[in-house]
Formats: structure tokens, C-alpha cells, sequence
């Protein structure tokens, strides 16, 4: 087979990056390869499909401020039910983390993010359920757990339905004659002379080359340009032509609850029309939990780092005891309301932890254009990573993003890459 | 066994480390670990031991040029014997080529380093044996390669003894009363809770942890504080405690010729009191050789990039093909005294790459510093960033290197590291 494009990954980055190659030029061949049955069953629909606007990178942030619009628009104009909820993110500082961050929090501020900061009282009188402080509990001493003392809400946040996103962005490029095989696995990359010679052993080292397509599962495709956006995977088909895929794949576990007890927090009031729990991290440890008032749930999951090992897994598990035996002992201190509940479900995905600057990468070589090492932030930033993808494509100095914004590509690069590492520090 | 400080790896980097960390305080217990049986038998032995200035980012150039001082100093004052040979870098350049990298040299200049620029016909007087263009030869048209229009000489730069260093590094080490142990092989470090509470499970993700030392082949070593310098091999340790070796091994290899028609070739005069070919880099394929007057050979490389795979290799070996079916086509054009000579000798060793921005990293976390990700450039940084490392350990800002110069440690570290991509474009 012969395309223009090859877009070889079906989750949200590649249906985003394929949409935005279609629509550029609706005569282009956009052809999409996934290695699942469908659309989205790789890591994207193992996310929380959480968003936020709050990232002190000006990158960061215009990739997810301009995909939050998008996503309003789509729902809202398009008709298609994401089932956003724009529940708001509750970061729960002690006051003297709450100093730390000082300066990331103005940052954020300066991009155009919209925070409210509560003292004590006000995030008790809405969170009654939370513990503030630990100074006459022995145990929660013990564990040395940070007070509560600070919270700083950002309104334009929320959750989405993965899956439905996805799905929107599929049925959007099929309209437009896009084509996807699913069920059909890249397996290698074609690295191919630019201008063929016909003597075996080509491509030589002094000859121009290019990646001109890829070997699947069924058969060659040949392609002018090969995007790929594979994810954790990525580095499986990057590492063999010497690519560097700029990421590593790290394990993150969600568990969900249903329980009487937690009902009067996950229906908590006061932060946003949703009237549920904002998603809340905690001070200690990076465990974080949301509300989800529709099905009465709370989600929870955990940024653990250093002793979470980096590996490729093909079907992430997630860990019964991690839950039980680990967070759990914190959790209870600040929400006692979770005493002996255990989770209803659990799964586990992996995130693409790009470590340098925890920003995505959109970087071309000759024939090819990767996309990814969103270090978990691949879904509230796909909307912008596509149209960026489509400007490097096009060789586009600057790519358009929804509602009229410019972002130069070269920012998320690698030669000419604006380095700003996210800066809040929990 | 216990020891405030455990370094793992006695590669170049490794032992230069081990040395400053001991003579910061000879009173520390510093050892070294090693899986092979003498120091440097890693890449550290398979690498041409060649040296340069010559770098557009400071902080590459400053780890640079103060190491160069340094091999001096234990050369000239130490009685170390690294023969050192000074017979510089001179990279051929198209026009186009030379103007594309002007920004660059430029950069190099205001570093510090000298430069020379040659002309065409003054390269040509010096290096007869050198073809400068092809255009009336058919083949070399088809070819693709560049003409040579402009030389830039470099002349601090030149090859040491990789050997001989590394063990000058051990002898000093050994004489300040450091311990090493070769053949004792790191498998695994140890990730503890800092203030361990005797629960089973622990680290738990609540609680503070480090690494608290190693597991190796001649059982559990416990440190203050693990020094991981362990080359492309550092990702083995590092991956399974989730924290990020900012490198990706690439296998590079190297050629040696010894044949008479080589001869004028070897003994090229002009550039510097070695009376040798300095290490030229031909302006196609990144094809790279130098010559060794008092051996009466050449060496020969290529910085091959996309299409060589990244993959750790524990003992990777030179491929015979990729001279006399790859190199061997676009060599013979610039130099036709290669005309059927073949390798007398091969090798292979592995980069450790970091494509971010070509720049080694000294990067600390609990319990832990990793030094490496220096992209090939590890033999000729190896001085400074020894004294980075003990520095990290003391946690002084600044280390100073061999000279005086001061050097602010975090500019090579993750959190506040200061990019600078190499931008010289071959």
C-alpha cells in the first residue's frame, strides 16, 4: 500500500495528529495503522481523562488552554458528549509548600490561568471530611505527613470521557475520507535512501535518508511521511533506526470507590456547578482523588516517582497492595471517611514521562514526525499537539491553535526546543 | 559491607569521581565497584581517546577545556605518561556548510577556543592527498558528496591514552586509600524509606526514601550515598527505581590502517609539532579519521546517525561491512590512497547519548548522584566533571575546575539545568 501519511497509532495523539493532517488538505492520503481493535485502547483509555490550564510553561500551558477550548467547542458546537466536567484541580499546600511554589503559581497566573486561594477554614468549611493537621495525632506524626494549611483552586479544569474524545476525533477524519486499519501493528520502520542508487546495502552513510514507511502486520506501506505517535510504544519502533523517542513508559494506577461513607465528599459544594470533589492532591506523596457526582465515585491515583520503576509494559496491572498497603495509610489520615473502604476498580495505564522538561515533543527527521512524551498529559493537550503536528507537516513556522493563538513548533522541538520545566513542586 | 560513599562503575568517569570524592575528604570511605576486571574496560577502553575545545555550549566547552588543562598537569607535573598527542581537529567544510555554521564557530570562538580558518588551495598544499571537489567525477557526483572549500583547525585538541588515564585516576585514587572491587557487578540498588519504620512494605510513597546502596555480586554494599557511573549500563540500575539515566547507547565504531600508501598521508605536516594528520572530519557522513605518527597508522569513525540503532550492547563489535561496503564508497573519493587498503584493526564501543542537548549530566537525587549521558565526550570532560560530582556531594553551588574557573553545578543537573543544544551542523 502507498499513502501520503502514515499516522502509526490510533490513541487520542495519533487520531488528533491524522484529523489535522486530513483537514489541512482533505485530498492528502491519510492512512492510520493501530495495533488494537479500536480506537483509543492503548493508554488513552486507561486515563482519568483529566485537564487543566495550570502548567508554568508557557508551552504547557497554550497546548492546554487552547485543547480546553477545543473541547467546550467540540461539545458544544459539534455535537458530541464528552461528558466534560469542569469540576476544578484543589491543590492542598501546607503553608510552607505554599511559599515553595510561590513563584510557579504567579507564573501560572501570568500565562492566564484563573486561581482562587483558600486558608484553613474556608477549605474546611467545604471539605468537611478533611483532616487539616496532624499535631496532637501520633500516627499521622509518625508518618510524617504534611498539614493542610493553604488550598489553591484553578476553575478551568476538569474531566472528559477518554474514550469519547477519541471517538470524536475518529468520526471527524473518516468524515473526511481518512482511513484506519485497525488491528494492524507497525512493526518497523522503513529507513530508506532519499534517492535510490540500487546497490545492496543502501541506505549508506554518505547517501540522504529518509523514513519512507513502515512493515505492519499486514504488509508494507509505503508513505511520503511516516507520524508517529505510538506513545509508550513509540521507542520500539524509534530505537531500532536510531531515532531517540525523548521518553521513558512509568505505570500509574486509578482506583475507583463506591462507598456510603464517602458519598458527603464526593458531592462536595462550593467549587464549581459540578458540584462534586475537585480533583485534590494532597500534600504528601502526590496521591490525588476526584469526585465524580454522576456515577457517585471517587477516583484516586498517585504520582509516585522515585522506587516506580521505568519499563515498557504491554498490559499494565494494577497492584491490589499499592492501594491497600501503601497510599492508603496516608489517605486515611486526611479523609478518615475512607476507613476500611476498598476500591470497587482498579486499572493501569502508562504515562510517557519525557524527564527533561515534562513537556510533549513534536520533532521531525527526514520522512517522519514523532509525537508524544506527553508525560501524562498526552489527552488534555491532544488538540493542539495535532494542529502542531499538521504545521510541521506543512513546514509551518508557527501552527494555529483553537481560538486564533500562534505557537511556533520549533518551541517543542528538538534543535531549536524552548526548554521551561514545569516548576510546582509538591 | 558499609562505606559513606559507593561508586559504581570504574570507567573513566567512575574513577575520576572516586578520586575527587576522596581527596574532598580523605577521611571518607570511598569504594568502587566494578563488574569487569580492571578500570576503564567498559567504553572508556574502546574509545580513540581523542580530546577537543571545541564546543558551542559553555558549559560543554568549559568541561572541555579545564579537563585538557588538567591531562596536562598530570602528564607535565604528575608524571603521568598519557601521551598526550595535540595534533588538533580540522573540520572540511563546504562553503554552504561553512556558512551554515558560522553562528557556531563564532560561539566557539567567544568560548575561548582557537581556531584557524584554511582556504582550499592552503588544505590542498598541506593535504595532497585530499580530493577537494568532484565535479567532473560521475561517480562521486552520484554520491552526493561535498566539496571541500574551507578548513577549520582546531588546535587544542588532540588524543590521550585512554588507559593510561584511567588508570592514573586509580593509582590516585588508591594512594588517597580508596578501595576498589572489580569483578563486583551492581545489580540493583537499594531504594530505603529515610527513617525506616520496621512496617514490611516499606518505602512506602508517603514516606521520605532514598537509595541507601547496592546489591552487587559480592553481596549488599550499604553507602551514605551511591555514585552512579556506570556508562551506557547506568539505565540497568537506574530504570527499576523509576529514575530517568537521560541516555540511550548507540554503538560507534573504529578502524585502523596501516599501509604504506598511507604513509605521506599519516605523516601530514603543518598543523601542529606531531607532524600527523589532526583528526579531519570530512564534510559528508560525519566520516571522521586521524593519524598516528609514532604507530604509523590512521584511525577512522563515523558519527552515524539515523538508521544506527539505539540498543545496550554488553559487548558490541565492529562490523567489517560497514567500512568495506558503507564508509569505504565516499572515502576512497576524498582520499584515494585508501584505494583497497583495509582495516588492520576494528573496535566497538557504545555513546551514551543524550539527545536533548548533547551534554553530560551530573544529576542528584536522595542517596544518589548520576554522572554520565555524555554523548561520547565522557574521556574528554572526565577532569571536571569528577569535581562536579564531589561537589554535588558536599551540596556546594559552585565546583571549581582544574584552572580555577568556577562552574555552578546545577548547569548540568535536571531540575535548574541551563540548555544549551551544541549547534555545530555537520
Amino acid at each position: 500500500m502507498e499513502t501520503d501519511i502514515l499516522v502509526v497509532g490510533a490513541g487520542v495523539l495519533g487520531l488528533s495528529s491524522a484529523y489535522y493532517l486530513k483537514r489541512g488538505d482533505p485530498t492528502r492520503k491519510v492512512v492510520v495503522v493501530e495495533r488494537l481493535s479500536g480506537p483509543g485502547q492503548g493508554n488513552s483509555a486507561k486515563s482519568e481523562g483529566a485537564y487543566r490550564n495550570l502548567f508554568t510553561g508557557e508551552a504547557n500551558y497554550l497546548l492546554a488552554d487552547s485543547s480546553i477550548d477545543w473541547f467546550h467547542h467540540m461539545q458544544e458546537d459539534m455535537g458530541y458528549d464528552l461528558k466534560l466536567r469542569e469540576h476544578g484541580y484543589l491543590w492542598l499546600f501546607s503553608d510552607e509548600q505554599h511559599n515553595t511554589n510561590k513563584a510557579a503559581l504567579e507564573a501560572m497566573g501570568r500565562r492566564g490561568a484563573r486561581t482562587i486561594t483558600y486558608d484553613e477554614d474556608e477549605i474546611k468549611e467545604v471539605i468537611p471530611d478533611l483532616m487539616m493537621n496532624f499535631e496532637d495525632d501520633e500516627e499521622a506524626y509518625i508518618l510524617g505527613l504534611e498539614p493542610i494549611e493553604v488550598g489553591v483552586f484553578g476553575d478551568k479544569c476538569g474531566s472528559l470521557d477518554a474514550d469519547a474524545l477519541v471517538r470524536a476525533y475518529e468520526k471527524e477524519f473518516l468524515k473526511l475520507g481518512g482511513e484506519i486499519h485497525y488491528g494492524t501493528e507497525a512493526t518497523k520502520l522503513l529507513h530508506e535512501p532519499t534517492e535510490p542508487l540500487g546497490i545492496p546495502g543502501e541506505p549508506f552513510v554518505w547517501q540522504d535518508s529518509r523514513i519512507a514507511g513502515a512493515e505492519t502486520s499486514k504488509g508494507k506501506i509505503l508513505a511520503e511521511t511516516v507520524v508517529v505517535a505510538a506513545g509508550t510504544w513509540a521507542c520500539k519502533l524509534l530505537d531500532p533506526v536510531g531515532f531517540d523517542c525523548l521518553l521513558r513508559p512509568k505505570k500509574r494506577q486509578l482506583f475507583s470507590f463506591k462507598d456510603p461513607k464517602l458519598t458527603r465528599l464526593i458531592n462536595t459544594k462550593g467549587f464549581s456547578d459540578e458540584n462534586t470533589l475537585p480533583l485534590a492532591v494532597l500534600p504528601t506523596a502526590g496521591i490525588y482523588l476526584k469526585g465524580e457526582a454522576t456515577e457517585g465515585t471517587i477516583w484516586l491515583g498517585c504520582a509516585d516517582e522515585l522506587g516506580r520503576k521505568f519499563e515498557l509494559e504491554d498490559d499494565p496491572q494494577p497492584e491490589e497492595e499499592y492501594y491497600s498497603n501503601n497510599i492508603y495509610h496516608a489517605l486515611v489520615q486526611y479523609l478518615p471517611c475512607f476507613e476500611s473502604v476498598r476500591p470497587m476498580n482498579s486499572w493501569a495505564g502508562q504515562y510517557d514521562v519525557n524527564s527533561f522538561d515534562e513537556t510533549p515533543v513534536v520533532v521531525p527527521a527526514p520522512g517522519l514526525i514523532h509525537v508524544g512524551a506527553s508525560s501524562g498529559s498526552g489527552i488534555m493537550k491532544s488538540d493542539a499537539l495535532g494542529r502542531i503536528v499538521d504545521a510541521v507537516y506543512e513546514e509551518d513556522e508557527y501552527a494555529t491553535l483553537y481560538g486564533g493563538r500562534g505557537f511556533r513548533v520549533t518551541d517543542i522541538g528538538l534543535k531549536k526546543r524552548r526548554v521551561e520545566r514545569e516548576t510546582l513542586v509538591i
